[in-house]
């Protein structure tokens, strides 16, 4: 740049100690950046460069140092149920269709409306915020309320169109549910933070008629497919009882399986499945904790990612973790890789950071978007702080950030160039009177169940 | 009392919104008081009773009322290194014996000695005391450092007389390691925060003679023994080919198999030896988070509750884990016992919170003076925040200690009654110097390895 130039006003530039760009132009990259910025302008990255470079060619409105600190892509949640959050611990350590049937089942009949969502949606997305994730993939009942509080929220959301065979308090049946959910989705099309998947709950909660369809139009508009599959060995075994097939083999034959598909949690797999999975570009959102806590079983992640499987990570609802924190999950997630494997080397920290970014990314179609730092792409960013007693000395931030780092170490979070956590703050919310409502929620449903 | 009688003065009065007690006359308790307040004195649990008596009987030097928050015993770290803290993320994501050989060996080769396990130790305990742990059952190097650290912080420690059958930095061989490890042992018996464990370190790295030793002594004076024990298969495979015997019936052999044991890790276990850990008394420490990380194994923990084994959990050293973060183990326990035995109600949160507090003092025979919230124990406790976004609700406080809250929620702790954490602050320590020191550090050891 000839030195006579000025200097180009741009709105932010962020000077970390460490950059991790996480991928480049759609490949992995394992390496960590230092003595660079990054400059933000309407919302997009428009440049990343050493600092004396940066200095020189760019005046910001507002100039953010970072020392100490580390600048990752905003972590990307690719599964959640995220208003149920009002239900966080409601009923822990008990078998799964007794949780289920007993208490989750009859809570949500009870109190799940709008007024419920939209409170459990706040509370979530406060979580979600200040634990570092931009973009989350949720499936849950009204997602008017969820699309609607993530676009007053400025968060990245993809909705579920969600579907079951039976009706709910979202719809009367498969017709209606498809009807809305597209609707919904029309109503959304100019909006470019708020997308939309199909989300039909599970393979034995949707028949094939309602499955052929969003096969159908899924293939034909690209529009990705969210569903629970494979969670539990009684879930397959119930589906040979019943079909005589694997609940993957109806999928595949519904024309199901392609890059579309974003199955989640996937802990019954055998070795012909894998391939089948990694020849169709399906991806897997993969959710360890929940499978841990509620002891569904493990998914073969490590042999997933060999196969060339994309990997995502989710957290699931807060009713099964019982949090929405990334952290937490990409912990889980390597080292429930390397026991599973016996391989201290599967499931690595970089691997992990790749999956709750860019594999969640690729997951929801969004990677020209999202998922890594690189020129052009929107400004989604998460800054650590590993300038505290738990993480130093740093070897290695993409080690300590999965493997020494809390939630409550992310400083500065950005979506589309807007800051939504500044000064480990949430910058669009009041906390005192999100923790109110949490109470009052506790209170009425504390009340009904005793 | 009457009514006209004077309220004693004490030194703290602690009012939570939910206490904890965790265990009663030795036996579990699972459950929570509200409106009780705790008296400490002089070090000791003077009284627990509800608010309005409390109030009325006693006038305090200090009042500290936690509103919103939960008061548990201070939590017992039953495995670490703590000394390894400046080599945390120093190698991570590789085989174990190519971790071990080609990285941490060398590296302890080279830097270990009383000015770096001065300065780590302080890293350490300053990271414990900060997530809320008040007691640790230490095997590193240089006990005497680890010893004088901890009396000069004032954090309760077991420290591991180590033994190897080789030389190190700290003995010549096992005469040696004996006589001094007894030495130190001597020099802080009227001490009451500093107790002492025999801590050979492996059955493959100690041979019979000082074993047999080891439990001659330990079994007069009553003296716990700490050692890794079963921690891989191949472990028990090569001393299968090289004794004829698996470790533990050569531990049964040498009369080491009594309630002074506490055998740390134990992932492979078959049933019978689940029962003559039982029927001996041996407790375990359970170190879920290394397990997984170096691929060593899952310990049947639920198997070992069920059998009426005591189970204690450590956390292992930073350089394996990466943390000594004991709310990130509980929940780790938790998740990956249930899904190990395939039952969500397995490990249930509180015989977690249980392993984390009674069962590590019952592993260190101080569980007559720590472990649990009784009338008359010393006022090792801590308190935890769980008024935030990602605990809120609270349906029960026991679960979103263990699913929900992390490190960060730690506001107050008190070991013998002094405070060592105020208002989410380190009382005793300086954080910044802290925090150069660990940099110092990590400079001339990066600097040496590259």
């Amino acid at each position: 740049m000839d030195s006579t130039q000025q200097p180009s006003l741009v709105d932010t530039i962020i000077s970390p100690e460490w950059l991790i760009p996480v991928s480049i132009n759609g490949q992995k990259l394992d390496k960590t950046l230092v003595n660079h910025s990054v400059v933000i302008d309407k919302g997009t990255i428009l440049d990343i460069a050493p600092n004396h470079e940066i200095q020189q060619n760019y005046q910001a409105k507002e100039h953010i140092n970072l020392i100490g600190q580390a600048l990752i892509p905003g972590l990307v949640n690719c599964h959640t149920h995220a208003a149920m959050s009002l239900f966080k611990g409601l009923a822990d350590d008990l078998p799964l269709m007794l949780w289920l049937q007993n208490h989750i089942w009859p809570a949500e009949q009870q109190w799940v409306n709008d007024q419920f969502c939209a409170a459990g949606l706040q509370l979530a997305m406060a979580e979600m915020l200040k634990s570092g994730t931009t973009c989350f993939n949720d499936m849950y009942f009204q997602p008017h309320i969820t699309a609607k509080t993530a676009k007053k929220y400025g968060m990245r959301a993809t909705i579920g169109m969600l579907m079951f065979d039976f009706p709910s308090v979202w719809g009367s049946g498969p017709e209606e549910y498809l009807h809305k959910g597209l609707q919904l989705r029309d109503d959304y099309k100019h909006n470019d933070l708020i997308n939309f998947a199909f989300a039909p709950h599970a393979p034995y909660t949707v028949s094939d008629a309602p499955l052929k369809k969003i096969a159908t139009i899924s293939n034909e508009l690209a529009i990705p497919v969210h569903m629970h599959i494979h969670e539990t060995a009684q879930e397959v075994k119930d589906a040979l009882k019943a079909t005589g097939k694997r609940p993957l083999q109806r999928l595949q034959e519904l024309d199901l399986l392609t890059p579309n598909l974003i199955a989640v949690h996937m802990t019954q797999l055998q070795r012909t499945e894998i391939e089948l999975l990694a020849r169709n570009g399906v991806s897997i959102a993969h959710c360890p904790q929940s499978n841990m806590k509620l002891a569904s079983g493990i998914s073969p992640i490590q042999e997933l990612l060999t196969a060339g499987v994309n990997i995502a990570i989710g957290t699931d609802g807060n009713a099964s973790n019982n949090d929405l924190d990334m952290f937490g999950e990409m912990e889980s997630a390597a080292m429930l890789g390397k026991v599973f494997c016996g391989s201290a080397q599967a499931c690595s920290a970089y691997e992990m950071l790749f999956a709750a970014t860019m594999g969640g990314a690729k997951a929801l179609a969004q990677d020209e978007l999202i998922g890594s730092i690189e020129i052009g792409k929107a400004a989604d960013l998460t800054a650590i702080n590993l300038n505290t007693i738990s993480s130093q000395p740093v070897y290695d931030p993409i080690s300590q950030i999965v493997y020494t780092a809390g939630r409550e170490q992310v400083s500065y979070v950005w979506i589309n160039g807007q800051l939504k956590v500044r000064e480990y703050q949430l910058v669009d919310f009041d906390e005192n009177e999100l923790l109110a409502s949490a109470k009052h929620w506790q209170q009425k449903i504390s009340h009904s169940i005793n």
